[in-house]
This record gives C-alpha cells, structure tokens and sequence, in this order.
C-alpha cells in the first residue's frame, strides 16, 4: 500500500490536505472529455455537508467554496486531471499545545504517532473527518458523469441509536436527513439528551443506487459489492458495511433469500432484492442497496481517561464544540464514495466484449 | 476495473481458473526471499476448505493438491513469481444442458451472461465457490511470511442461523468450526433440518488477527479497515462486514464506544477493544477483530421460479449435492483474504518514515 | 514497485517462472470475452522463439507447448483471466555448481544476490531470457484481440552489428529476420566469425504497428510511446529505444522534424512519420515505428574477468553453447511486447468521451 | 489505461494543470515522513526549468512560486500527500483564435481532437511542456528524499545538433547547461542561425545517478531500466532512451560489451561500466548512466503546411516567441523523472527479503 490517498483505478480520485493546513482538495484523472461542469454543479454537494447548519453540527464556519483549477476548458470537462482546491480559512487561530499533548481515545492521534514518528495535531490533521470535503467535491463530478448515463446514488439516515426510519417519506426535509417526521423528533430529542452530557450519538446510513445497468463489476476481486465496500469502509468513523439483506441474510435460509427472476414482456428482472442489485459481484439491473453503520463522534466533553505523550494516565476533557452526532454529514459522503464506485465500474464496462470494442472502435475511422 | 482478478499492491495474487476448467490456482508476485516454504505448508489449509468432510459439505472429491509451479529454490522463495497450480479432476463426467438452459436465483448465471454476452454454465464457471482454492492457496503463502512477523489470522464460526458461539472453547473441535459444543449440536440440528427440505443456512464468520504491531494501514482510501472489508466483501456469498462493535456502535454512545488509552510500564494500550484494533484505518498494536455474514447457500433442491435462456417462466429443481451451509468452508477462505491484506500491509511498513529507509539503506553498504 | 511481474492496467498480464524450475506461464486477467482462442493459436509464435531452429540459435530443445488452464470456453475467450503454462523439460539434467560460484559479467549473478539474499543459479533463474517464452504466449492472446480490430505488431531485424538491412524485402525470409538477402548473408558471416572465437554479436530490431486508429494513448505519463519503450526496455538484453526518427531527429531543425497534414478527400494524415505514429503521446493514425538495440550475447566463451562468492578474482570460461546473437528470436519477443501495449491502450478507448459512453451504455437496456 | 497522470506505485505523483488555465500542479503520494522540506528547496529547480533566461528561451514570464498545500507541518514531511501548487499568470491576455483554427504540424493539436472530441487550444492546453513545470517540483521533493539517502541525479547538455560535449567541465556553467565552453560556443553559434531563419534545434541530453545501492529494480516488467525509460519517455518533446552504451552496443562483440568484476579489499564492483549501472534490471552499485533525445522544437515561425478545422490545406507561420531550441530548459525535466523512479524504487526496498522485515517489524515494540 503505502500510497493510500488514491481511490480508483480508471476514474482516479487522489485526495490531499490536513484539517488545518492551508488547503485541502484532490485531482480526478480519467474524467472522459465532454461533461458540463462548474463549480456550481459541486456546490449544492459542499452545501450538504458543511458545518455550522443546525443544531446537531459544529459552529466551525467553513463555506467551502470549490475552486476548479484545471481539466476544464469553456464550460466542459477536457478528458484531463479535474484539479479542485478548497481553501482552509482561520485555520492558525487556536492553541493545539493541550490536545498535542495526549492521545485521544477514538481517535488516530496515537496510531498517525506510530506509523510516522511525529503527527498533525491540529485538528487531527490528515485524519480528521474534515478531509472528506475532497471526497464529497470528487462525488460531484462523478455524479454528473454518473446522471449523464440515468445512474444516480441517494442516501439518507436509516437510524440514531435505535431510532429506526419507518416508511421513507420522500417530502420530509430536516437537518439529520432521516426521512421520517417522527423518527426525525425522536432522534433529535436523544441527541439534545446525550448532547448535554457532553456525549454522543451514532447511527446507519443507507444508499441506494438507482438506473444501474446490468453487467458492472468485476469479479473475482473487484466485485462491485467490494468496491462498495471497501470505498465506504473508508470513511473514518463507518464501522460496518451491509449490502441488499446484509447480517440479517446469515439468518434467512436459501429459499427466503434467493431472489427469483421473472420474465415480463421480454424483460427480465427479479421479484425481490434481498442480494441488493449484486449478484456474483456484478450488477444485475435491480437497484443497488446498502448501508453502513457510523460510529458515535470520537470527540467528546465528558471526562475520559487517556495517555499523555509522557506516558501519564490523566484524565481529560476535549474542549471545544463537535458534532454530537457525524450521521448527518456523512450521508453526502456516502453518496460522494457511491458515485466514485460507480463511475469507475462504468468506465470498463466496454472492455468486457470483443463485439462492443468493435463498435467502439469503429468510430475512429 | 476491468481487470479484477489480482490482489493487493505490494504483495499482489492472481487467481485464475473456473470450476469445471483444466485447473485453478493463482500467481503471488512481490512475496519476499527467504521465506521457507513446500506444498506441505499449503496442504493443511486447502484440507480445511475441500469438501467432503463431513455431512454438511457436498461429497465432490478434490483432493486439492496444490503443485508450486515457480518462485521457491532450495525450500526458499526466491522474491520472484510464486506460482500455485491446483488441477481440476474429473471435470468433464457431467452433462450441463439443463442447467445451461436457465437463471438459477441466488446465482451469477444471469449477470456474467449480461456483462460479457455469454457464460461458462459448467458448475458457475469463474463465479463458482472453487475459485476460493486459489486463495486459501495464496492465503497460506501469505500466513507463512506473517507467521515469520508474529502475527496470525484465525476465523471460526460466530453464528449458524440465529444459534450463536457463547465462550470461545479453544478445545472444541468440530465440522462447523463453531468454538462452542452446545452451539454446535445445536446448529448441526438447524442445518439437518433445513436440508432435509431441500433449503440451506447461513451464518457469521468471525476473525481476530493476533500479533499486530501499531502503524499498519494508509489512510484514507487504504485504510487498514478498507482494505480487510475490501478483501472480506470479495468473497463470492459474503453480505456484510463489521470491524470491531460493528453495527452495534451505532447504538452506543461516544462514552461506551471509545477506547480508554492506559500507560502501564512505559507500554501504552487500549483498555478495551470496540474498535477493533484498528484507529483512523491504522493497527493500533491490539487484536484485529471483524466478522463477515455469510448468505445461505444459493443451490437448493427446493422448488423455484426461474426464467430461461428462451425468456420462458418456468420452475426449477436444482440437481446434485450441495452444501445445506457454506459457512464452515468459508471459515478458511476468510483467513486467508485476512492474511492477504496483512502480507500487503507489511510490506509498506518500512515506507512511512525517513529514519527507517535510513536503516534499511544501510544494508547495502 | 515491488511486484514487478505484472505489465497493463486493463489488459493485465503476469508473468512466472525461473529458467529451470517446473513451468513459466502467465496469467492475463482483462481479455474481453468473445475472441475465438486455441493453442493452436499460440504455437506459431511459440515456434518463432524457439531454440534450435537454426545454426546462431542454442541447441537446448524446447517445444514449449502451451497449456490453455482457464479463461476459453467452447473455443471462445471467457472474459476471465487465462493462464498458460509452459512446463520446463529435462531441466534437472545439469550440474550446476561452477556458475553458482562466481557472478558472470553481462548477467544479473551479481544484482540478483545483492537484492535478495540469494539467488537461483540455474540457468540464471528468473533473470534467464526463457522468462520470455512467457511475455510471446501472452503476446500471441494480445495479437487476436488486436487482429479482430485490424491492429497488428510487426517486427524484423533492422542489423546485426553494423550491418543494416536496407530495402525491405516482404518475401525474403531467412533465420535471423533479416528482409534483405544480401545484408543476412553479410550478417551470418560477421555472426559466425565472432561465434569461432568464443565472443557474439549485437543488433537493432524494429517495429512497425499497422492499422492503429488515431486517439490511443494517455498523457502525460502513459503516453504510448512511453507506454512502448517501458515495455520493450523491460525485455533482458534491451539497451535503447527510439520511436521514429528517435535519436536522429536529434541532429534535425524542427523544419525538416515535423510532420505536415494533408487533406484529402476529407481525411487528415501526415505527410511524412518522422513521429512514428504518435504525436504528444497519442496515436494519431500512422504506422507506429520504433527501434530498439539489443546487446550481444552475455554469455560467451572467450576468458573473462570474474569474482567467485569467495570474493576472489578469477579467470572463467564459460560452458555450454549460447546463442552468438539473441536478435532473431528476440523479433517475435518485441513484437509480443508491443501488442501487449496496443491491446492494454485499445481497453480504455472507449472511456475518452462522454458520448462514446453513452452509446456504449445503451446496449445495456 | 486512461487515467495517464499519475507515476509511481509507492513513490506517487498525480499532476494536473493545462498551460494557460488557472493554475498547473502535483500530489505526491507516499512520501515517508519526517523530510525537512519547504518552499524554498522547491525553487532552485524551478528557477532552472524558468524561461526568459537566456537568449534561447522564451520570454514568457513565469515566476513559477510554488505554494506548499499540504503535507508539510512543522518544516517536515507529514507522510500524507504533498500537494503544490503553481498559478499561471496573464493567462488569458493572448487571442487564440488562429491557432484554434489549425492543427500544428509536430503538435498533439490533432491527435487531442481525435482523442477527447474537442481540445484545450489555448497554448497546447495540457500537451504544452508547461505541464513539465509540475514534473519539476514533484522532482524537487523526491532529490529532498534522495538526498538523505546519498542518492543524486545530475543532468547536462550531451549534444545540440551534432555538437556534442567533449570532457566535462564541472567548473563550466552556461545557459545551454552545456558542460563544455567550446561546445557551448559552436551551439550557441549552431541555434542562432536556425533562430534566424525561424527554425529551431533538437539535442541529447545525459543524465548520471550517483550513489545508488545495488539491488533497486523489480524484474521482470519493473527493471529499473525500464521505469527509467517509461518516466523519461514520458516527457513530450523525448523521441528516444539509451542506458549505459545504448545503441553503440549494438554494434559491440560480448568481449567489448561485457563489464568484468573485480574484487578489492572486500568489496566487489565493475571495471567498466557499458551497462549503465543496472544488470537484470537491478541497479549494481555502480552509477546509473542514461541518455534521451529531445527532437527541435515544434513550433516554428518558418511557413509550414497545415490543415485548418474545415479540412482546407493552408500555409501557416506560428506566430509569438518560441524557444529555438527546449534541451537546456528539459534537463531540469529529465532529472525531475529520474528522481522520481528512484525514489519510488527506494520505497520497495526493504520488501525484497525477510530478514530485512524482520529488522523493520521490530521498531514496532
């Protein structure tokens, strides 16, 4: 490994920047040439995930405004590296000397240490949930390739705690993006409980993948159900990856679980979706489903034990104001790592056969 | 994507090879010299995975014996090719029409047919669960190097339908792979059961992966975590994939679910493990701890509804044996997608830091 | 780098196998499916490689038979990874104890032991020019896919020593892949005058790929002409690479250098090719034209200078019959090379444009 | 492969930026913690790849200040992605209006329209050799790490035209970086007469790596010859590669051609070094010793024939200043991509053998 900030092998997104170093952003190499683009496309993406927006997210005010540097020319992509930077603003306004004196518990403070001799305490630096930004900028454009073809990835909050979303109510807007009026109170009553106490609240996210042509992914290793897997493993605070029936498969027997294909009107489709729009590791034209569940935000007031760089049990207490809760913010993010998937899968799907290649190469003449 | 069938940066498997094929096998290119290795160090992992052990796995006979075709001289790798060659027997004695002529449910006859315009109907072809052999194949080479490092990868069996492994019996040995005689008495009920009626089951797989020094992984896309769901989710009957409280965290609060650091004799540790060994996508120095759901098996002799190559409607009894669980043979196959990931990690290891490319390049003086 | 057996992104292949171990073979995982494939297919450049075909080539007898393992079903190419393998005959027959004392000059005896610990001393083990028995059998898989879209890599001597071919003769065909009859015979003679004293002979091979369409290639890094000199630079005894008029276009003004367009009948082409084929990294329609040199034989045996693993300095001769020139049989190897380049290039084409997307995303519905 | 902009697999710089867009630059990936690193070990490169030096390059004014973004803290690398960032000034000053009508003999003009469906006309958009700029600072970074290492790539002038360099002159320093004052005398003589008649010269440059330790190079694809030759292929204005004798050992007998070894107070080396420093592909101790051609500089006032957007055959004479001649500008260039293949060869260092990781895994402790 070693190089790890790359994610994509034809759709290429490498990311950069640390919580408060001077800017954070990535470059998207293998972009094809003739997509619209602005920083207007990408806003509306920044906007959902920024801070500062409610109750539930840290007043830190980042207006995150995209700046295209390159691969764009008269309004449309080139076909070369896409360049987005964000700048960080007011990043040197604060005294990191207490939290660089200690590792805090949840955090990569003492693992970044280990693996390179000295770390990026402010902030958290390159570990900080902040570096998602560039992810969620990177989603943007692959989400317009993506909308080009009818392909679109939506996620919202399937739950806070145990507070679970009943019917998905496609009218309901609120800030913990829970589609569910009910669920939405519930949820925001436990977070103000757990808020008070200096604690916090995790929660699962669920994306679903609409418009997906049959035959994307590649087996044996890169299944597209691993792709997805290993794209939202790598959020920080995700802890668990499920597709279509996920754990709950390990308890249904083969009948229940196997979704029987139906022929109507010359076109085949399945009458249930437990495996989740997967089968083999390659799409089969159903909608993709999943979810991944979010650890309660690491950073918290209530008092913790912990280990000074000294190597002192002390007991501390992290100041500032955090996100009692990160389910929210995610959800852009999940949606953002969906669509890199998927415009990766989408732009090897004319390898697969001799006689698309033929028609693709025709087109040279 | 495109092509999906190689593994790992650093420390990269190839496998090729479909079921009812010449042979199986895989290539590990990037294994480091001087790592003794002979068939005998590979013999008792494919023994694991072959069927035909007891009366929950199918009676086909493979005996598996994997030939060392490259890479190892004088009992030692060499630091070139290690090529793994497994021969398929008796591979032509059956006749496949019925089955080629329809989508079997639960299967990836139809995506592999739309993806690249034809299919290799003989027993599933690439997307059968043979082509794990070449993995436990490469797993066991990789456990050979990890094993030299102190660390080692064990998986058993979590859970068969709802009936869950209580205390971890390290003396209990049984064809389930399940730690925990009541559970397994029980679980052997369940499967009778299920298979009696031409159904089948499912379960969890659960893996610690022992011996693991800090500072393993690179953020953000390869994430120590990403990189296990990755290789996990890989697995053609995998669903879902938890490291550490998994699911559960999102339920917990920021309090419960971070780990307290404790110095103690100038070592500093976790106090406890919800995370699973693994901080920010980096090893922490604790035990790896994931687990993987796994579907039950989709060839069942029950009746289904199915569509054929003609676009007809039809129902269909799938002939032949099958495992009624493929839980107890994956068991192996995780392991050794565990020890994949970690061969690779390792080998980045020395990468992170000036002062130790400073210590390696000394040796060449 | 690390492992360093793979070559292509999308059309991937990799390669196993030390001179004298059990098998070489390779592994190509990203074929398209659909492309009609046989040993038969195979052989023919198999046998353009092989020794013992004439009077400058060894006399050791390999009929390097492929095996096809995996990846062609019902004589078609499945879209899954095809392995070849190539057994290695009598190679236990030697003693080996002489060449494993000391490190023959021109060899890699020295960089191998230097680099990992030890080294295979048999035939030069993996550094031993039998490696590329591998690179031809993936070369000729490469050619029928290149084929079926009108692409093809033709290769010939261009000298031996400072004897060139001059008119290129289409008819004439002799033992060292020199189309001109009076240069073979003047090369055949130099040959054999060096080969008498126990010393060898160099020479230039060069290629020209017909039928390439415009638009393949992918700056900045993975132009096709550095696409090209990578992969014919990777080739053992390989010193040097140029594309068109190369190291000539050195000595010329950018008057007489560049290459001007033509209209005709609506089709744009180039004048002349002083480019080879490739303008700013990408194909632009022309014959690709490259050159490379290749060293004379290493293994000679005229008296040389050498160091034993005792560290002494000593006087060898080393036994055995070596070719006196690799040049004719390395033709087939280049040409192998430079259509694994062409197939990985045509893999991506259609990923340039949005619209060949769109169109290649209908076939889906 | 498609996304073309990136180089390296541990060492890994992606590069983005047209020549007359907002800004051009790099993410370098991999890079081990712990360099001292800043703006200012940037800027001598830069300075050397600057036009409006000389009489013989462009007047363009570009400053070329290069903004650290990211991965540096406290003066030393973070180990996590190094991105920089270089602004293009005046940009849109100029009317681009004629040369958007053409296509440019010696340019990628029309192979980018093949390719990509439109392109960026404004200056060459991203074909221009302003993108060298950001090969440049990624090069600084790695001579920063090579440095520490004793490791160093030097470059010069070999030849202009048929003017070559004869005894090198280390005391010698001119703006042709032209090791020789009676050389540099004659071309600079050779260029203005060119100049004068609005045509322009190519060149030869040779580039010696000092302080390389045996055993960097990954057979049989990632022979360090080969990521040499691919990393300098790669630039645009190279037409051809030669390590150690290159072509003349074509022309060589095995006796000649082969590097003896001696042993000297315990330690080996070559008495000559016509390989260049690498054998098998694997560096030897000795110096790495290469060469590559750069053709005359395509844009020309002198009147060309072209073809305009409509398909007319016109006479054009580019208009503006153009550098007569790129090989002093392009030396900077070549050992910018000389660093980064050793560096990226470094970070595989220390997996070729166990015991190297044994070393290693034990700092973890």
């Amino acid at each position: 490994m070693s190089a790890g900030s790359s994610f994509g092998k034809n759709f290429t997104v490498t990311t950069f920047g640390e919580s408060h170093g001077a800017a954070l952003g990535c470059v998207i190499d293998g972009c094809p040439a003739g997509i619209e683009l602005s920083a207007d496309d990408i806003r509306p993406y920044m906007d959902r995930r920024r801070p500062g927006q409610s109750e539930f997210t840290t007043k830190r005010n980042e207006t995150d405004e995209v700046e295209i540097l390159s691969g764009v020319f008269e309004g449309k992509t080139e076909g070369t590296p896409i360049a987005l930077l964000i700048r960080n603003k007011d990043q040197h306004s604060k005294d990191y000397s207490e939290i660089a004196s200690y590792y805090r518990p949840g955090h990569a403070d003492y693992t970044f240490d280990q693996k390179f001799g000295f770390r990026d305490y402010r902030g958290g630096g390159r570990s900080s949930g902040r570096e998602t930004a560039a992810r969620v900028a990177a989603g943007a454009v692959a989400a317009r390739l993506l909308n080009g073809l009818g392909i679109k990835a939506e996620a919202y909050t399937k739950s806070i705690g145990d507070i679970e979303t009943g019917a998905f109510d496609p009218n309901e807007k609120n800030e913990l993006y829970m589609p569910d009026h009910e669920a939405y109170l519930k949820a925001a009553e436990y977070i103000r409980g757990l808020s008070g106490k200096g604690d916090s609240a995790g929660g699962v996210i669920e994306c679903v993948i609409h418009g997906v042509p049959a035959g994307l992914g590649d087996p044996v290793f890169d299944k597209l159900s691993a792709r997805l897997a290993y794209a939202v493993m790598s959020i920080g605070a995700v802890k668990g990856f499920e597709i279509g029936d996920g754990f709950a498969s390990s308890l249904a027997t083969g009948l229940g679980n196997n979704d029987s294909f139906r022929s109507e009107a010359g076109s085949i489709s399945k009458v249930s979706n437990h495996a989740g729009g997967i089968l083999g590791g390659i799409s089969d034209g159903s909608d993709i489903i999943f979810r991944c569940a979010v650890k309660p935000t690491a950073s918290i007031s209530a008092t913790q034990h912990a280990v000074n760089k000294d190597g002192d049990n002390i007991d501390i207490n992290i100041k500032g104001r955090h996100d009692p809760v990160i389910v929210p913010r995610a959800v852009v993010v999940v949606e953002a790592m969906a669509s890199l998937v998927m415009a990766d899968a989408i732009l090897s799907d004319g390898c697969d056969r001799l006689e698309t290649l033929k028609q693709i190469y025709g087109r040279q003449g």
